[in-house]
């Protein structure tokens, strides 16, 4: 049984920036409220409350910031148009939660905890979700080693904590093609590694390549294997799919690829669609290769952040490789509309995606 | 130029542990003061500063709890036996956190920065550094990403922080040999990944085969390479070392393994006392067969925490490979001697490892 949530309301309300704005832009606007909750060995998760958004106190030698015990998960509240608030698929966050932190030696939530907590402490600050389209509540659920001590083993303290973010239009001119860099040198994760967990140490050396990324003038990075680096594996942090002579082609799930809830949706409308869409290795050549031939027809990324984000080109050493003349592809769009449309509650959610707060 | 270090001294200071115990255990009590400096991009480093030992308040969305930015550095400071305090060969502890720094697209120091800052606080803590042999202060500088938002980037603002704390010998008995599990599914690191560098990420992913090796009565992972899970990497988070017929070897550098700082001063003595140690890939077979031909001498690790670590046995599957009939190897305790005779004042420095506080 699931304790109580105890609750303590701020007393000074943050003025909100412009909700309806579409500047908010990512992760930069924090609401009044967080969600904390204790673990400690022996003991199990206890002391699951609501309090005013603020600063959380760590000892300096809290494990997670030396042996970087620390998963998360992302996820989004919608305003629909008809004026509730919804959720997508937020059982797969709680099932990739529990996953992330078992392979980071962390004890999982209890069934229904994830949710539970989202629910309450998004009813609480349900103002804070804009109402414009392309914006939603970013939801940001994590869990971070708290033992104060130097020994390299599990914690046996942990904290979690979900804040909220209200986030504009990932594109500012709705659906734009971005451009991204095939990274030759640096890898993101590797097989027996932590690449399939939503975990901090995956991002942690993924930041130099984006920086070269955005140097060379794309936006984001395509990572390529690390045994080979030779197969796709992700794009920047979103999972990616190629349309290639009427299929639809997206990396299998190797061990070191995360396994994105856009990612599944997308290709359960894809089965709906009766559109071919296969989960298997493939390589930067096979595409390459296909784009030379005239074949490639569209590629995108899929994640909570953007939904749907096509790709423009790719950029491998000294070549360019534009892909659909730069423009937004057919089935892009269509997935775009489709899943946004869903997530607003404009189109019928037949799937049963969607769970209201 | 450097900034002065302002001083905040304590007006409760703590009651100290016994430090003449070998029982202090390894990070487990932390000194009365700790440094701080933070980064703001555009102002560099600034406001160095000594304070009571605290808790670290930090905005929930700090980028070290989601991206995961956090270097650290482990060194330490000796009692000597005429009662002065020294450090080891703290420059390369400097040049190595500035690389782990440029690894995770961090600022780095500016030189002498963290040598000055670790003198200022060991000497205002200078009561804690234990006396009895075995004992030491363990320093751990580390750096770690405080900007507040959830794009993925480089932080803007980052807060460098020194902890102290005294620790007791890493063998109650002295010198003893520890069993090591060989891992076979998990890995460390891979080429083009943060091996190299002192970063949290490496750990994180760590911990699951470390909790393996444990259940199989083993204390430390022996890691094997990410791509042929062939090649031996390290041992645990120390270095390692074979001793085959007569030579030495220790891996080389391949950009996944961590360059210690006990690894270099152990190769020079070796070079100095014209014991042929050789660094270059060493598989794991080769080191099985040499143990079944009786040409396997002995094996050790080697770290800042252990300084030498004799390695009784190899577990690999359903093997068990004794090294040495499971006890100290002859090089392993000359080495040790050494090593922790030069760091006490027992035995002099030709080296000039070792630096006067």
């Amino acid at each position: 049984m699931q304790q109580p949530i105890k609750m303590e309301r701020t007393g000074n309300p943050k003025a909100k920036p412009a909700l309806t704005d579409m500047q908010l832009g990512f992760g930069q606007y924090f609401s009044d409220h967080m969600f904390l909750m204790d673990y400690t060995d022996g003991q199990g998760w206890h002391d699951p409350r609501i309090v005013p958004y603020a600063p959380l106190m760590l000892d300096p030698a809290s494990m997670v910031f030396h042996y970087g015990q620390a998963v998360f998960e992302g996820m989004k509240a919608y305003r629909t148009t008809d004026g509730e608030a919804q959720l997508f698929l937020p059982e797969r966050n709680a099932e990739r939660l529990n996953r992330s932190l078992e392979r980071l030696s962390m004890p999982p939530l209890e069934p229904g905890q994830l949710l539970n907590a989202v629910r309450t402490l998004v009813h609480v600050d349900q103002d804070w979700i804009p109402r414009q389209e392309g914006t939603s509540l970013y939801i940001r659920p994590f869990v971070i080693a708290t033992e104060a001590a130097f020994g390299v083993r599990p914690s046996s303290r942990y904290l979690f904590t979900i804040v909220l973010s209200p986030v504009g239009a990932y594109f500012q001119e709705g659906l734009q093609p971005v451009d991204i860099l095939a990274e030759a040198q640096d890898v993101r994760a590797v097989r027996g590694g932590t690449g399939s967990a939503k975990t901090a140490a995956n991002y942690a050396g993924a930041l130099r390549a984006q920086v070269e990324a955005r140097a060379a003038g794309c936006s984001q990075v395509l990572w390529l294997d690390a045994l080979e680096r030779k197969y796709i594996e992700e794009v920047g942090s979103m999972n990616v799919f190629f349309r290639i002579a009427g299929h639809v082609y997206t990396p299998s799930l190797t061990g070191s690829i995360l396994e994105g809830v856009t990612r599944g949706a997308v290709m359960e409308l894809l089965d709906d669609w009766d559109v071919p869409c296969i989960a298997r290795p493939i390589s930067l050549d096979e595409v390459l290769e296909a784009a030379e031939a005239g074949t490639l027809e569209e590629a995108f990324g899929t994640g909570t952040a953007a939904v749907i984000s096509p790709i423009g080109g790719i950029r491998w050493k000294d070549r360019f490789i534009p892909i659909n003349g730069r423009q937004v592809g057919d089935l892009s769009q269509k997935l775009y509309d489709t899943m946004t449309g869903i997530q607003r509650g404009l189109i019928r959610d037949v799937y049963g995606w969607t769970t209201r707060i």
